[in-house]
């Protein structure tokens, strides 16, 4: 075991689009374990948009990512030192441990740390599929889309962690799945490896009416319900296709991450079509948790939800990973391995 | 009994405002009554911003006003000829008459024609306050905001029909009530007979920064609820003061109604606050309509649900009085007294 804890810290608050400059790579000793803690190697950590977010000062649904303190993310890994009777070494285990390689965790407190098993599904699957990402596409598609067998439902952002979910569980439940996507390698993953019905490259449409077009071919019924993770003109394009009483989970706008206006340009359409538009933050709807990760899991058990991984190597390789990530360069579930 | 019947038809559809110019006044004979009709003297017509909608050929969420026909419209009359055994002579009747001053109903149809009970409510008030704009109001109110006590809704055009049932629906369960409306006559009248806690002018503020100002000096403790009457700037205000978890009822963008551009600026909000917009039309909730009429009529029997009527003389005044409530010239509930 390594004497050493690499971390990456928010080093400055990014004015527009983020740069590697804004973050840190320090190292500090690897620290002790006092009664009740349990230290945790953490071999993945998990970079999503949300991250970009907490970077900002200004008003979010979360509290900004403390200046000079380790950035906040998600990792699953495996127990090295435990002075707490409810983990043993060779744990394998789920939480926040941040951009950094070791973890201390007070383990008493309920929640900090979770056990993970990990016969039927692979580790980096509790930060993807089977975690925070694939509970986020399930709360969005099953309580607030909550779609009937042959409507039509569209995810943006399809070929990553949370819209392969959205439209694979569509699909479980019957449902006609659409995906968007940036290029014809990602699209043909959506359609050829997950299953979806149908999805649109949206870099071949430079504006809302031909995108809306190409909505209006591979939707021919209209939607019914709307995943959305992008926001701006894509948002535009699906409200035009918008079916009555039509149901948008609105999860993440990262086409406005960096300050961008994206207005809505119809929003008369929410009355026109009596469609219902809904805001969610998975973490503020743990009771669901149980029941999302239980169909989750069994699903990737038995192969009929699948996931891609991008996978950067190695902690200092975080930064150029996430930042690709918000320029949708990743494929699938962006991961940092740590070990 | 007179032998003619004066109308007004649509006779052109607006590009734009429209003008009296796309109305048409025309005498017909009084129709003769056949087995099973009834023939019904209309007291008064019931002028709504919907309509407005009807005018257009486009895509809404109703049928269009067909051309050269009788315009739509919600009435409250008198039986003067029966030759159907459920209504008799004598009998008050609100139903969907249109602008004209006799209508001869097929009364076997099931709910085209209601007998009402002016014991206690007015009978102009079947076409108010107990009526298709009092249940918008409660629909909008209890089944979409369901405001708890203590919790702010603001409403817009808060001096008319809806408007001024939304924030007293609000008081009676607890909530603060806040309205917009334009001109310090009606913010007076909302505050002063309606008992609103506040009501801003927008007429004042001439940006969303200084309606949003305004609405933070009402709402200390910001916006849980906000019934949509207007749109445009008036929305952008009020997203901008939502707190997390708040609801908006979507049921009029008149600001929008001629076909100006009414983007919403800042969409993120509805993610950042976690909130749910929901549009609805009334007319598609029939369940709830003897819910809400009664507690309707008993606020209105009892004196605790106030209203104001506008009412605009004669068939012949009402294009007139119907272009005056599309700028928001009208006061309380439009009416055209036609008897």
């Amino acid at each position: 075991m390594s004497t050493t804890n690499r971390q990456i810290l928010l080093a400055s608050r990014p004015t527009g689009e983020p740069g590697t400059d804004n973050f840190k790579l320090v190292s500090t000793p690897v620290p002790t374990v006092a009664d009740g803690q349990v230290l945790v190697r953490n071999h993945y950590l998990s970079l999503d948009p949300y991250m970009r977010g907490r970077m900002n000062e200004g008003k979010s649904y979360a509290t900004p990512q403390p200046l000079g303190e380790v950035m906040i993310g998600g990792t699953v890994g495996e127990v090295v030192e435990s002075r707490n009777a409810h983990f043993a070494v060779g744990d394998k285990v789920v939480g926040m441990g941040g951009w950094q390689e070791y973890q201390l965790v007070d383990a008493n407190q309920r929640g900090v740390l979770q056990k993970v098993d990990t016969t039927h599904v692979p580790l980096s699957a509790y930060l993807g599929a089977v975690g925070m990402p694939g509970v986020t596409g399930w709360y969005g598609l099953v309580k607030i889309i909550d779609p009937k067998p042959g409507e039509t439902v569209v995810v943006s952002a399809a070929s990553g962690a949370v819209g392969g979910a959205v439209g694979q569980l569509a699909k479980v439940r019957g449902a006609r799945a659409v995906g968007i996507a940036g290029g014809a390698d990602k699209c043909r993953y959506v359609v050829e490896e997950l299953g979806f019905d149908a999805c649109i490259d949206y870099k071949q449409h430079g504006d809302v009416k031909s995108l809306s077009a190409a909505l209006k071919g591979e939707c021919p019924d209209g939607i019914d319900g709307y995943f959305e993770n992008v926001g701006g003109m894509i948002l535009d394009a699906v409200m035009h296709r918008a079916n009555p009483f039509s149901r948008v989970a609105m999860c993440g706008m990262i086409a406005g991450y960096n300050g961008e206006p994206i207005p809505m340009s119809a929003p008369q359409l929410i009355l026109v079509n009596r469609m219902k538009i809904e805001g969610f933050i998975v973490s503020e709807h743990m009771a669901v948790w149980p029941e999302a990760l239980k169909e989750l899991g069994t699903l990737v058990a038995t192969g009929k939800l699948k996931y891609r991984e991008s996978v950067a190597q190695g902690l200092d390789s975080a930064p150029e990973a996430f930042l690709g990530l918000l320029k949708g360069r990743n494929f699938g579930k962006q991961l940092v391995k740590l070990i």
